[in-house]
């Protein structure tokens, strides 16, 4: 019904659908506006559209019944981890309940044997890795926002700095619970490492920003700490040079953990806001997993090939805490960007190509942005094929918003010319619903059209999302 | 229809479908009794239904065809690659039309700079892997059949020998074509290593063993041949400790390329079959890939490890042709358990449990074999908990039969209990279809049933498969 019609429910219908949650909520239904706005997206140009009421559920029978609920007065439900989604995937445009999963932050299980863990949707990323450490195992997906929760992760089929070695959300999640549009509990899979029993109901979950059902419980995959790490900085003259490392290493087999482009616009943020001394030209931070023998002979290989691309010498960070502190400036890139010109919002957008392209991708990016008169640094996961660019607009003018949604839109048209994608791991939201077409063709989005359909007929779930 | 109705189409429809398709295909349409029976299962107990006739596209063009006109006189369709199925993917209880890919062979590009390469479906494994040497990159998924197809392998989520390294199709493959049940042809994503724009439609076709759809076109992804290779064999003096070798090398995160358990009974076999003069004993088959150091350590720390589980010391093969000699046996080894007992048949069935589990659960399931009174040799993809048991029986008494059947039932059973599958690799077919909901819940089956009406209103594709 919502992404047919269009319309918000009826306010008295909105009404009886909020006394009786809160009859069975109590103080854990709020709707105040404040609370209702902290619930709206607000990371991007997508203008922030509030909920109705935010419900707080401890479990996955709280879910089950908020939604049964919202179902039964046909309220929208729009499930919310940390609000870190950059295309307004949170966002509430036909109002209805806003379902904030931070309560459910427990970790129910670690398998060391068997190198996985069982945790609820609000566990974010840092907290699960905390709790690992002294058990010699780690979660690898890294989206570079530390409190990015993992319920959030999955839906958004979230990546990041590790990717190039450990795989996406969808390589990293064995099985979800779900909470379906009719308010029933569903396991996805099972805790084996894999199967062919059915269709692929994990990875159908994966990716869908809570359209099809609101993920409640995830088993993950978790992997060794390495025995040995090194990371290590390495500068090139241009934007290009340091592409081509990049995928001289990858095209190698050379099995980086990390590889990271920051173009120089970048690193001046970096220097900034993290108080480092990095030279502002194109550059590379590195990360090396393995044995102490494995780590040292990638190193050296990659040392070859970064002198082929008019690299400089490494910068090595071998001790832990300068490591940290490297990775810790990568992470706070989002608000790098921000101290670049204060007083602006920083709009990200990101694409992903095949590597071969990528040197082409990030370089006639970078020539559209000077020539459109834009502040926007590029960070990339350059071992993927996936960069962003954030560009910097003050949102009181019109004109420049417009230029930069331009820009944007001429990133994502050019990525998909490339035969990549609008989207590497930000997800579709609203803010890329018209990509979803020029990218996978008409026929391709009528069947996620029916899967919609099939399973939420109702449209009750995260309406104006995707499809 | 087909699914609730279990009705074959009346035979007038079914003739004037097959009197278009003919129009249509001309001799590429084959009637005859004997070919229709080649496109009928036959390597299980599941009894062979074969379809009333047979095509053979050369083009995404042709399937479409064949499915529009199947589809305008409601006539199953069922896609055929290699014939490989063990569990009566390619039957056809409903009668109908089998398409048979064998003519879509085409190797259409190789990206070799981005590690990726187009095919038709009815490319085998081992003609991508000859095709590729040269240019120093692989396919890795390995289900041991080597003449099994791209799209069969797809469309079982088939994976293998190499999965604990390399993963499972559902992991390397990129993008696909789609004849979809209305003749539509969709791509389901892009060449992009990551891509995080909309539903994952590549992973549900990825195991929907033709039941959604026909693969016409794969993009998968490759990977670089190692620089070293060192083959191995270790013996055991029981099938606990080798199941623990193979545990305890996962979990020290040593990055096995293949470690292969082959039970007493199989290593007879292999002996009898291959020529091989192996000590006949519970053994592994490992593989190291690697930089010559990095095989050199992963050798070095399995075998500290063998040792603790009173592993004989290594008989290393590393001269290719020693090496290749070792993997035919393996590879051979469906034929290998023929040898066992003349006249049988072997019912291959395949489950996987959670690795900390697998010494349990294959010692159980020998003590089973033993005291069911069968043959049933045991090889399995020790590093992902996932092996497979090939009962011997002879078809003509039903009283071993049912007893091979409830054998193979309490394996599935068993492997269930443990937090683990019905099937790893194999799919479900026919064969398992019992399983689907023990496995998975009725609650999560019926997601997958929606799906499937969702896609194929009708139900004219591989009906009576999976849901």
């Amino acid at each position: 019904m919502y992404g047919t019609s269009r319309a918000k429910p009826d306010q008295v219908v909105m009404k009886e659908a909020i006394d009786e949650l809160a009859a069975a909520f109590g103080n854990r239904l709020v709707t105040s506006d404040a609370v209702c706005e902290q619930h709206a997206n607000t990371t991007t140009w997508i203008l922030p559209e509030p909920p109705d009421a935010v419900i707080y559920p401890q479990s996955a029978g709280d879910v089950q019944l908020a939604v049964r609920i919202c179902k039964k007065h046909g309220v929208p439900v729009v499930a919310f981890g940390a609000g870190t989604s950059f295309e307004g995937s949170v966002n509430s445009p036909y109002g209805g309940i806003s379902i904030d999963l931070k309560d459910m932050n427990r970790i129910l299980e670690v398998h060391n044997e068997d190198f996985d863990c069982v945790v609820e949707p609000g566990v974010t990323r840092k907290q699960i890795n905390e709790h690992l450490r002294d058990q010699g195992l780690f979660f690898p997906v890294d989206p570079g926002a530390d409190y990015a929760s993992l319920g959030g992760m999955a839906s958004t089929r979230a990546s990041g700095t590790t990717t190039v070695r450990y795989g996406t959300m969808k390589d990293n999640v064995l099985a979800l619970k779900i909470v379906l549009p009719d308010g029933e509990l569903i396991t996805t899979s099972r805790r084996a490492r894999k199967s062919a029993a059915g269709y692929d109901l994990t990875r159908l979950f994966v990716g869908a920003e809570g359209t099809l059902g609101i993920i409640t419980e995830l088993t993950l995959k978790l992997h060794g700490l390495p025995e040995a790490t090194a990371a290590a900085v390495c500068r090139f003259p241009t934007i290009d040079d340091a592409c081509n490392a990049a995928i001289a290493a990858i095209q190698a087999g050379i099995p980086v953990a990390r590889v990271e482009l920051l173009d120089e616009v970048m690193i001046c943020g970096c220097n900034a806001y993290s108080k480092l001394n990095l030279a502002e030209t194109p550059t590379l931070f590195l990360e090396f997993h393995g044995t102490d023998a494995g780590v040292q002979e990638q190193a050296k290989r990659f040392g070859q090939i970064a002198e082929e691309s008019a690299g400089s010498a490494f910068e090595w960070a071998t001790k832990p805490e300068e490591r940290n502190r490297l990775w810790q400036a990568r992470h706070d890139s989002f608000w790098a960007i921000q101290v670049l010109r204060p007083g602006a919002k920083v709009l990200v957008t990101d694409v992903c190509v095949p590597i071969s392209r990528l040197a082409q991708c990030v370089v006639e990016t970078k020539r559209d942005i000077e020539q459109s008169g834009l502040i926007a640094p590029i960070v990339g996961h350059a071992g993927d094929g996936n960069f962003h660019a954030g560009v910097l607009v003050m949102l009181d003018d019109p004109e420049e918003v417009a230029r930069a949604k331009e820009f944007s839109d001429r990133l994502a048209v050019r990525a998909i010319s490339m035969e990549g994608t609008c989207t590497g791991e930000h997800g579709i939201g609203q803010g890329k619903k018209r990509f979803l077409e020029p990218e996978h063709g008409e026929l391709a989005v009528n069947v996620m059209r029916a899967i919609k359909h099939a399973i939420d007929p109702t449209g009750i779930m995260n309406p104006g999302k995707i499809v």
